[in-house]
């Protein structure tokens, strides 16, 4: 059993609220990351697999087939936009780094699978301070 | 002749658009970051001050004074905030990293003079792979 | 179950020594890092805590209430300090990372618990080429 | 139950590719890869042992035999090395970062035992990007 | 004027050494960079151009236009390639960092000059701890 | 004329503070960095050197030697000691990054030009948000 570990990346706009507080206990609970205006992050995604080795080609996964398939299930919905109004798994969901970890992870779980590599981890930077980890429920 | 550099860094969301474009061109022109639902980054911004070390104090500049100064005249409007609507020296300019970088200069090179400081560069990183600096005109 | 992770930075003097050895003793265990006259490091640390995420909120725990709380217990007791003379947590005890990252596991398992979020990992960065963690016993 | 890490690095030539492959085959499933005229990288490797902490000297394990141990048996045979044509322990065996974590584990467990500490995980980047752990078998 | 700077990753590999040097000599001046079986590395590279801003996009260029131009000049024939057998512009050159560089600088500076930016710096990272800065002659 | 940078590290003590001021004055001054029993840091030094590179080698100089250099005449002065008590260089000067910068150049610059080199820049980093360049008087 081994793990690889991909690591890509996407700028985005969030803000954090629910729609049945005010603006004063957005503010409170949520604190200048409720600004409904907007504001946003270059995130950093670690996408790890696990699984065995194939004797044939000395790899767990293709790396080429792994960032494709990244890409096309999570960064191409996520960069350069914003989390709030614009990403399907995250509709009506809290834009919270916990949640858009989890939402990745359901993104993607499927179909690593039909490729024949186990999700292990997703990890989500959101800025040099803060990550979250999730290894599914 | 001494240069110090003190980094602080903010996340805010901005879009690249002009209003007297139709959204093709601005589409055209900017590519994704014309998106009208804006996106976002986690700026990193390098402030170089240059003058002579302080016998006295060892100290070109006192960096926590140097800190607090930028803190207040330009993280304070920038952190969490959108770059398009709400930063007042950015009204009316693209919010390109270049204008951005710019505006930064002008808002800190008065009252660094003040400080007894003389603002060297502004060096302004908006995703890993890009960076602008200014040394004024 | 979701992790997250706060890092936060402190700088102290500290030096490896054991009152009971020789200087020559010292010396030949813990090498220059047993100077009397001490050294010094910029120590990053991670704290990683588990649970579920609050749906109310999105979050598993505040960032800001958690930054807090290691700034109270931690930093401010470590931060500008001489680990091995000034950290009530350390006294009498080898300034080593293990022991540090052990200590600072002890000061924040309670009170983190009474927040509602369970501690997992204590992650102690000394040097770029050096790091602890620590789980609990 | 503590764990520490020690960070080394080496720069190496290598290609993914297999003998008994046309070079057309090669260019399909390993891509640039196999170019049959190298290419290389600047390795960073992680060694993570685990134990308990000594009482009389706060180690786990002293980082300079550590280090000392990795550098003989690990980073002196890879370092300014063509990986497919120098290094003993990945004789026959496909150049991949899953074979070479493998290799470098293989090489360093019975001999960190007689330490007294024990291999947990090897950790091997070969870009910014990608990187694999190994925890044995 | 100001400036903006691109940062572009290429991996391969090199040896230093000259034809005309026995192998002890090469061995002697160029240590172990001059293994006959090659090495490699992960390089960086930063190209810094300088200019006005176009007040009409607030770019000083176009920074995709910017990547492209590298990306088919410089890293399309360096990544995954032998900088010594394979390189256009390194022909009959010590493959060094600083030759690297200029090589680099030679093949851009005009095509830079026709986009409207004019090449200011190319800085070379071959490792962490080292790199080149080439302003021109 | 091109430019060699060299990154070298080293972990030592300093406190600032001036002993004609009373204790008071030094807190006011200097804050926690005045701390009597002392702090540490991690500090990165680059050291750029520039001139032409040698037809014969692609070197503009041997980065074995420079490095060898720089171990030998500052960082084994530095590297786990107290900068106020046991470095020569800093006898009766304030600890501060500014003077550190300037006594580091002063320690190199002759030596250097003896190797065919001339020293360009001192960069040194205190933490990761703070640093001084000295590019001499």
């Amino acid at each position: 059993m081994i793990y690889i570990t991909r690591r890509e990346r996407f700028n985005a706009a969030h803000r954090l609220f629910r729609s049945d507080y005010s603006d004063e206990k957005n503010a409170e609970v949520f604190g200048k990351c409720s600004n409904p205006l907007w504001h946003g992050h270059n995130y950093e995604l670690f996408v790890t697999v696990k699984g065995e080795v194939d004797p044939e080609t000395g790899f767990l996964v293709n790396l080429k087939t792994l960032s494709l398939l990244i890409e096309t299930l999570v960064i191409s919905k996520l960069d350069h936009k914003n989390v709030n109004l614009e990403v399907d798994f995250m509709k009506d969901k809290l834009a919270s780094t916990e949640n858009l970890a989890i939402g990745i992870w359901n993104e993607l779980v499927t179909p690593l699978r039909e490729l024949g590599a186990e999700l292990y981890c997703i990890k989500l930077c959101e800025t040099e301070n803060n990550f979250v980890e999730y290894f599914g429920n």
